[in-house]
């Protein structure tokens, strides 16, 4: 089968490799559309970051790796004990790897599992291929009517929905900072207005970004360079300070403007992965008493959530999908593009099976 | 009556001033015992910090200002519409200072009043003298047999009392990990003993301090510089890691360890106050999706836990007091004390009325 496999800095090749066997508890996934995210990017420009280069501790794979951890599909076959699901089922796939026997998922908490990972990014196979088997309980089939290519947004979707419920003290007339208008700060902002917050503050430098802030339903657009963030959010709050602000730019200038912006003992939720250290005084959130928190991923209940509020219509998705790119042109159409043309792209999808 | 005012960086003079009169609401209390903390000697050696060098928002006072915020003393008045006290009464006061209607006060959190400060620092007097008039809800009678030296701890003890509050997933079984064994962290020992805690790790690097932590009861004591500190509390908790971290020492290193030594899904307390920014990479707590809290100060049900914890002896406070000290010498045998031989003091109590 065809399979879009990364082998290191800015080499991802097209080849052909053996299909995957499905064996007991999996179900093998024939992709239909494939998400390209910042992850790939950073693997493509700087990596191999999460792309294993000695053995991964789960999938005992290293690079070269398929690709490809957004991504929704029929069911083309199902292993052994897999019960519920039908050949032919379009589904969304949670790409979580993890290890089952570590503390984290001891607890429950196998998002940030010790020796966690990514299909598409850890090995394991990926969706940018035409075959990818997968644990039945990560399959989430789509309802009717959700098109298959909106189920490849359900991944983005589930890191924002994951990283909203981080603050679940945010109700309706919750003032909420976003920073960062890329795909995942643009994703809160649908998942925020899905939940029936009010007042979402976006604050983003790139005109293109604003706008499509604007069609997801910030209700006001500030700009960090040419605006006061903090006095915009404690003037529209009567003086309180936001409710949570979410980081989404992972730079030295947004982790102070949510901490400062937030109100006392509000929460500031870290959703982006940072490079290097950079300065911090935790005075910041002392003075206030806010939480500081930083989400990793998903949970399996986020998938469903998600799927859910596609289904009812309360998350409405359509102006993600900013482009679809044959499965031949992912390099050129696909991660070159959104390095060249970020700003003007939120979800550019891979329709595996156009010709 | 005397006093000891601040007036400036290593300026404290006892003066005669006149002495308050109570207002409606207020009780006189004639302080006992005045405990010297890290704040004074910060103010001493390099304020005006919290000191006001310009009209604060509350007491509308500027320095000089009376010292002494963690005092207990006797009721000497008892102003217009108080009722429940009684004359010559022993007490611990709750110096906190707040505005009464900024948001956070609004919200119940005057802990983190807009406009806050202390009795002590900000105005308003201090028990560094013979008589401060305080609000009668910021007066905690001591129960029969609790002594009025004791009664001095109660401030710093709600201080640990509060921060350990910030992580109410810690059960007898927990696994704390405590950074700095100065008064705060000892009182956090202190507190978590009190609850019942039974492994409790301190980091800290001078041997005076590792002593008076094991007599207070922690379990284990490492060195941040010798030991590795993160390895050995992973070893300690079967790779989990630590359930909470206290951070009480503020520097870039126990920041990191607490960080670094913490379980997934764990909490960081920072108890610390920074001089300036630090190193800080988010991803320290991403991966584990790890909780970064940042406490300050306490609330009444701080102060009403710990005088209960006292009086049932769950607290065991008596260590604590390492020098009593006449009045007339707090600068000389007190805060000049605490700066040369730091290590070997855990609380210096001023006796207000020894001759």
């Amino acid at each position: 089968m065809k399979a879009a496999r990364y082998y290191g800095k800015e080499d991802v090749r097209i080849e052909q490799i053996p299909e995957p066997t499905v064996r007991p508890g999996q179900i093998k996934i024939a992709p239909s559309f494939v998400g390209l995210c910042g992850t790939d990017l950073h693997e493509y420009l700087g990596g191999p970051n999460f792309c294993p280069t000695s053995q991964h501790p789960v999938t005992s794979e290293t690079i070269p790796v398929t690709l490809g951890h957004e991504f929704s599909g029929v069911v083309k076959d199902i292993g052994p004990g897999v019960t519920g699901f039908k050949i032919g089922q379009a589904c969304a796939v949670q790409p979580t790897i993890f290890c089952g026997h570590c503390p984290a998922c001891e607890g429950g908490a196998e998002n940030v599992c010790h020796h966690g990972g990514f299909i598409g990014l850890s090995g394991g196979g990926g969706g940018l291929s035409e075959a990818v088997c997968v644990s039945a309980t990560h399959v989430f089939p789509l309802p009717d009517g959700l098109e298959l290519e909106t189920g490849a947004l359900v991944e983005p979707l589930s890191v924002a929905w994951h990283a909203v419920s981080a603050a679940p003290e945010v109700t309706h007339d919750s003032i909420v900072l976003v920073i960062g208008g890329g795909p995942i700060g643009l994703a809160i902002i649908l998942c925020l207005k899905a939940k029936g917050v009010r007042t979402i503050i976006l604050s983003e430098i790139a005109a293109s970004r604003q706008n499509f802030a604007r069609q997801f339903g910030a209700t006001q657009v500030v700009n960090l360079i040419n605006d006061d963030v903090t006095k915009i959010v404690i003037d529209l709050s009567n003086g309180r300070g936001a409710d949570a602000a979410f980081d989404c730019a992972g730079a030295p200038a947004s982790i102070k403007s949510a901490c400062s912006a937030v109100k006392a003992r509000g929460t500031v939720i870290n959703v982006a992965i940072w490079e290097k250290e950079i300065p911090f005084n935790p005075n910041w959130v002392t003075g206030k008493e806010s939480i500081f928190k930083s989400v990793l991923g998903y949970q399996k209940e986020d998938f469903e959530a998600v799927i859910e509020n596609l289904r009812t219509g309360a998350i409405k998705p359509n102006g993600m999908i900013t482009a679809k790119i044959k499965f031949e042109n992912v390099v050129q159409d696909g991660i070159k593009r959104l390095i060249s043309d970020r700003d003007n792209h939120v979800k550019i999808l891979v329709d595996v099976n156009a010709k």
